[in-house]
């Protein structure tokens, strides 16, 4: 018996794990960083479990919408009274362990006091300000979200219509709500649980509108929690997910607050009215890539929660019978089968290891930027906004992939796949809109591609392929012999000529027509460079860690990067194909690199997972057991539906008894 | 003031809707069939709007399940009590629609009562079960359902395991389920709304087994509708969608039912036990047909629904200024956006012309069966069971595509996405998994590759293009000169090549391995023939049907048609680039050719998605409204949240408040 075997478990998936030809839990330190990290993550589970007020009484699917939020309420307060648990300091690797063990995927009406209102009041108050209100936060004698977003406006913040008007006779601003457009609309937790918010608003101050600043308001009275006079606020209703959570809306009428309750550490307005401008504008970036990095290991998480439940289950079944007579397979043989599971589980692996990168850049970005260095701030700022595209966009996609093969069963609730694509899903819109974002790093690759041409260009690493030559035509010969530097110089050919071809199609519209229009017009191949220019990154990242692995690792990892790069050359051949660069003859080498890789990864698939070391209550999900024993399960938490209160449901009284009664009669 | 455009309405969706350069009310009757076929649409609204029993009192999405289905039983009872005001034969017009309108897409308890219990009854019964059963079933004294799928087993149903064991001393069948996965599990009104059910489970007589066959099973006393003794029931819990349908699972006890419950069309079992074998076995094949040519236009009308709500909101929402100071624009300008929506807008009239031409098919099946010619049969029958895989995979890409470019609003409820995706999505399962049908589709295509190998091929219309002889290079000189010949000649090309390519990897592979294994080795590439086979299909069909349009609606179609081909030709160009089939360049002229169909379409793609002529009723989305008053209707939306019902919810007091307090009591 071990961490992943135990008595009574499903007989096939416990003859998957016996058949691993590497160690798990060698594989899970690996994957998370040492096993320090491993150990730690046991502590924290061990103490999740044995604590009985982190328990569902029943699955949250069950709940209705009250009950979600306040079931997510009791768990938050609890589990923020418990934060000595855990290394506060260290919200990337135990703070989101610790949360995804404890809330799951439901979110709560404190997940923006803890992701914004906090690093908002530690990032844009002055001294004063920091003193009187980051205490409270951090007791949570206060409850804050973040109130940017407004009915009519998301993208283009310039024109949120929320106003602040400073009136220097009460030395107060005004906050007003102009439009019915003006009203806030979505910061988490604004409907019903905070009763302060950062509110962005336009400042105007002597007649003049200085742009969105930041304004910290309260919402509710301290005692009753009632809405403050001159504030209408209340739920925007039921989301595709995340429906723990009060998101919110927020309407001000002529409401009144102090002076200095505009975050006044850039910006300020003195108490005259007399504005003065910040000194530097682009400060709040390095945050923003932390954030990113965040996400971006939860999103990676999410797909590997999926890989594994998919992986599991497709161990578990058995369907269909190739040679009649000789029984049921294990869904898992089907080449089918492994093509839309493991590129996600591939996938999952390539986002995770670019998490930790994005963590580590963030890291050396925040030491350069103290030396007042901000070479790499572009760079970086760029990487991080089209990664969170990029993954968000795959992460979502093999979500459902990970779910449609699991057939029926992958469409109940009870295999947690809706509840992990509607959470996961959300970030190809929240933290910047996904294409907004792409466009964004065009911005960036086009400046590259002209320094290139001009011979100005003093690229760094990430960067550094869209000024180098490369090779006309693949030196790949055969995938055996097809190594790193080979698949990462056929990418980067691919990557620079998208680059190359978007920038061309943006120079040649410009001299057509006018420059927003050029720029319109070859919008979509600007995106497709972004995501060329992600992809790269992705797959250099993962080969260049798994090449560094020890070798018992490597020899099972190698097959799963290879297929994430492989899978990635195959399904866009054409831009392989293009001007000769591959032959066809190396691209069906290289898909048939992917069913190898498949082939390879198959038997230790579950293994592969297992090191993933999800625990159950982190899946939350009925197909992803680690026994096995899913019937069983299904059948019991069927259990739990609301309709099964009673043998018959009032609809038979009301509607069906009288409709067939009387058809009876009259037959 | 018309159809749509009214007072009141949004300024921009109006100004879209004067620049149509096509009578829409042509339009409308040329996409729906026949001015004829509009007005009956037509009238069916308004008895639907006049009729105060089918208006739901508050949006499906603020109810619990118990209220979703009480709310369902409810409007599904009238509506089946008025169905004399459509034309009961025409349900992949008339009855679609009226359902449509009347019951949405959170489904019913009645749904498998008319889309499997009656047909089936109808299909499978001897004259005198005929007899018995049809008149209830359709007076509606008794609601039936289709139980077929099993915990264990839903797509090989040869190893269904409830078993149905003759005895003829009583001359009765046990129904039992000897195991836990042999429980029947998802039939729609199953769990709490059925008193009978088709249940097909393994025939045992004289100790023999003879394969799974259907019972009518009574499951609940008629007078209580408590369950029958030896029989347990129950719904199996929340779903990603349709949660207005108990689908349930149930369990038999050794339960007895009648030597007659046997549904004796085709086998039977005599009163001594002797099993008589049916004398024809695929002659349900056409009833299949048939329904899956309901289901595509089923998949067609909600991405129509999801491209006419992206489309107008898109003409409502602006957001950025391209110049600053000149104003933002309506996002439906930007290039990228038109790529996201425009290409699932044509999608859907692909859909939907397929769906008509698979009808079309059918009536012709239909008539040749009668007339003993069985010769389409196989054709059309893998024909439609990849039109039902790659239509309603499509549909659901497309449908998040649109949710995604309405940006935070599509990831609201409010704008019934998720609701359209929940719904639409179940499709890539049931009815035959999607890969399990590909690979299904493979088979044949398999054969007509071995016939044409041979000289032996006698390829009907629609696989004719497996055994021409094709160009070796493409004809396409530039985009303007791109015939619809042209085009079909390119797909043929690629299509026939991916059959020929995993026809000869299943060769190559059955020389090393064994039959089976050499059918899994090559099933990837086998399933990309079938998608090849159905898009070129569908391509075909759409350029057809435009080529043949009213001059006035054709040049406007066009535009739609071509890029529904030059999409996916530019989105798989390795496979027209392999082998110098086409040329880089020629690759390059198509994909200008989608940026110039998008440009074309932009002005009168509102006028277009009007054309679908869905009435908000329909759509039901808060987004998509006629009018364009997407924000006022938001706000007033959002009031329905079974959180707003107080100021301050429980959870203050409960969690929040003790909270904050305490931590006052310690700053
Ligand atoms: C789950 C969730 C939680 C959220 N939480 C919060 C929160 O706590 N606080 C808060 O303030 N906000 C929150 N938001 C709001 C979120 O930040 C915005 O929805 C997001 O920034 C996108 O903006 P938008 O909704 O205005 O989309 P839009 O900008 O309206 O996007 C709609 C479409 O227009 C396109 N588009 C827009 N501008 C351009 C352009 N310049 N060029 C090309 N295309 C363009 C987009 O690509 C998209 O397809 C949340 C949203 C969600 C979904
Ligand atoms: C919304 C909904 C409503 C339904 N309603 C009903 C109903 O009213 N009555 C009813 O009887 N049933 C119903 N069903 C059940 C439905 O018919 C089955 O779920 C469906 O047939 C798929 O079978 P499965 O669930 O066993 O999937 P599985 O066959 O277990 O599929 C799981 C995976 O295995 C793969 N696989 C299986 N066999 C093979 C093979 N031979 N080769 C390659 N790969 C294979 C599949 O591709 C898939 O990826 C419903 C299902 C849903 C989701």
């Amino acid at each position: 018996m071990s961490r992943w075997i135990q008595n009574g478990d499903n007989v096939d998936i416990t003859k998957e794990r016996k058949n691993a030809t590497f160690n798990t839990e060698r594989m899970s330190a690996w994957i998370h960083g040492g096993d320090e990290v491993l150990k730690r993550r046991r502590e924290i589970l061990d103490y999740v479990k044995s604590n009985p007020d982190f328990k569902d009484p029943i699955p949250v699917e069950f709940l209705s919408r009250e009950e979600r939020v306040s079931n997510g309420t009791r768990k938050i307060v609890k589990m923020t009274d418990n934060t000595d648990q855990i290394d506060g300091a260290d919200f990337f690797g135990e703070g989101m362990y610790f949360q995804s063990l404890v809330m799951g995927r439901d979110l709560h009406p404190l997940s923006l006091h803890y992701i914004m209102f906090l690093p908002t009041l530690q990032g844009q108050t002055d001294d004063e300000q920091l003193d009187e209100w980051l205490p409270k936060a951090i007791a949570r004698s206060i409850v804050g979200t973040y109130a940017q977003t407004e009915l009519g406006h998301g993208t283009n913040l310039s024109k949120l219509e929320t106003t602040a008007t400073y009136d220097p006779s009460t030395q107060e601003f005004v906050l007003h709500s102009p439009t019915i457009t003006a009203a806030k609309w979505w910061p988490g937790g604004l409907g019903k649980s905070s009763n302060h918010a950062i509110v962005v608003a336009q400042l105007y101050t002597k007649g003049q509108c200085k742009g969105p600043h930041p304004f910290i308001v309260q919402l509710r009275d301290l005692e009753t929690h009632k809405p403050m006079k001159g504030v209408r606020l209340g739920d925007i209703g039921p989301k595709l997910g995340i429906n723990g959570s009060d998101n919110g809306f927020l309407l001000f009428d002529k409401y009144r607050i102090p002076r200095k309750a505009m975050l006044m550490r850039y910006s300020k307005v003195q108490p005259d009215g007399t504005y003065i401008a910040p000194a530097h504008s682009k400060l709040g970036y390095g945050t923003m890539v932390f954030v990113r990095s965040i996400m971006i290991k939860d999103q990676a998480t999410q797909l590997g929660a999926a890989a594994t439940i998919a992986t599991r289950y497709s161990a578990v079944r058995r369907q269909g019978e190739p040679v009649v007579g000789n029984g049921e397979i294990q869904i898992l043989d089907y080449q089918t089968q492994q093509y839309r599971v493991f590129p996600q589980l591939a996938r999952a692996f390539a986002f995770l290891f670019a998490a930790y990168e994005i963590r580590d850049l963030y890291l050396r970005l925040t030491e350069e930027l103290t030396h007042g260095n901000t070479e790499l701030l572009p760079e970086i700022h760029a990487l991080s906004s089209g990664l969170k595209s990029v993954v968000s966009w795959d992460t979502a996609q093999g979500i459902e992939q990970c779910r449609l093969s699991c057939g029926g069963h992958g469409y109940s609730q009870a295999s947690a796949f809706p509840e992990i694509y509607g959470y996961a899903v959300g970030g190809c819109t929240y933290e910047g809109e996904n294409l907004v974002m792409l466009l964004q790093v065009a911005r960036y690759l086009v400046k590259a591609a002209e320094e290139t041409r001009k011979g100005t260009s003093n690229l760094a690493e990430i960067c550094g392929y869209i000024s180098k030559t490369g090779r006309r035509t693949s030196s790949l010969t055969s995938i055996a012999n097809y190594t790193t530097d080979q698949i990462i110089e056929d990418l980067e050919h691919v990557a620079r000529k998208q680059v190359f071809h978007a920038y061309d199609k943006l120079k040649k519209a410009q001299q057509h027509v006018k420059p927003e229009d050029a720029w319109n017009q070859s919008s979509v191949e600007l995106a497709k460079a972004s995501r060329w220019h992600v992809r790269l990154y992705l797959v250099k990242t993962f080969l260049k860690k798994v090449d560094k692995a020890p070798e018992d690792l490597k020899k099972v990892m190698i097959h799963v990067a290879r297929l994430y790069a492989f899978d990635i050359i195959s399904s866009s051949s054409g831009n392989f194909l293009e001007e000769g660069y591959m032959r066809p003859d190396q691209i069906t080498e290289i898909k048939e690199g992917v069913y190898e890789c498949l082939a390879k990864i198959r038997p230790v698939a579950v293994s592969l997972v297992d090191s993933w070391d999800y625990d159950d209550l982190e899946l939350k999900s009925v197909l992803g057991k680690r026994d096995g024993n899913v019937y069983e399960a299904l059948l019991q938490w069927a259990q739990n539906s609301q309709l099964n209160k009673s043998d018959v449901i009032p609809t038979f009284e009301k509607y069906l008894g009288p409709m067939m009664k009387d058809a009876r009669s009259k037959l």
